[in-house]
């Protein structure tokens, strides 16, 4: 098929966005055509957001997240709390608890979770760098935020051992029933879980 | 949402990727993470591609479709019969019809259908261009292969009236029963048109 596009530019086009996971060639055809369709100052801010993106987004040196700045702003934020770190998979996670409005301490970002299937392994991601961070001291607790999948515990497991000598409370999210669920269809794990760890009961506060 | 991410790098991809048809934020977050994980070359010959593709990318002076060069290679290729036009849509139905490999003649590109509902009229689209040239001769048949839809046949209808004057055989793609289709979930109106235009029974060569 490739031979028989009527530009090269075009064809180019095409299969850059069909590189991208999830993207086949039918609609990748027809992103390049609505981008063909669109002004110009705007395709050409879109191709350079992209170029700059990769150049230029950098890493922050202490929580490991995406950043502009070598420090990000909730590392740099001093009316956070410093001595709570949440240590979530990546960035997107950070992004879902800051959303929650629910915490105001600090993160660390692993770059990913242990995955043999994969290829990575605990030196790919960021749990060196954790465990110098709490071996530093001034941190009272880490709290586990990974994914409730097998990776997930393996990684929590693997993070416990790690840090469990250290002078650090080591917590987990809860598990139990979501909000809205119903508990017809909870899967017997998160039911009985949340069973063992019920909580008193107390009227739902707003605030 | 906007304001809680840690990079406007970040967020500017994730906007960008989020204004093409059909890429929801989620799956343009997915995307802008993938491309953040991909060799930083790559990357940028992502981005420059497509800044290239809006301000290089021209339009063929003869057939109006996509094309590198001011006259595209099927409307400079001397070995093809320039006295049948195949009108189409857009530059998509010329590689579908090229890739049947079954015509040899040019194409006319409209850029697009009549579309009350869009706001495209006769005049949005290179109908005019398609007259001019027939006019200018030379020309024994304009093929209409435009969509079955109400918009398509409008189409037709409208262009068959613009050249019914002018010494040219028009013609539609034959209609009827597709390769493949099971008779019983073939639509009526189909069916009926495959019966009005039945052909004499040949058995199927291979060529």
């Amino acid at each position: 098929m490739s031979s028989r596009f009527p530009s090269r530019l075009l064809e180019e086009a095409v299969n850059e966005f069909a590189s991208l996971p999830g993207i086949g060639r039918k609609t990748a055809f027809r992103l390049v055509m609505h981008l063909l369709r669109r002004d110009s100052v705007e395709v050409k801010r879109f191709g350079e957001t992209i170029t700059r993106l990769r150049e230029d987004v950098c890493y922050c040196s202490r929580c490991h997240g995406i950043s502009d700045t070598p420090v990000c702003d909730i590392c740099s934020d001093t009316t956070r709390d410093s001595s709570i770190i949440c240590v979530v998979e990546n960035v997107q996670d950070v992004m879902a608890v800051e959303n929650t409005r629910q915490f105001r301490g600090l993160y660390h970002v692993l770059g990913g979770i242990i995955s043999p299937v994969d290829g990575i392994g605990p030196s790919d991601l960021t749990i060196g760098k954790l465990e110098e961070k709490v071996r530093a001291g001034g941190i009272s607790e880490v709290i586990l935020a990974l994914s409730t999948t097998m990776e997930g515990d393996t990684t929590n497991f693997y993070i416990y051992k790690r840090l469990s000598g250290l002078d650090v409370r080591i917590t987990t999210l809860a598990r139990g029933v979501a909000i809205g669920d119903v508990l017809e269809y909870t899967d017997e794990v998160t039911l009985g879980q949340s069973i063992v760890n019920r909580r008193i009961f107390s009227l739902p506060s707003q605030g």
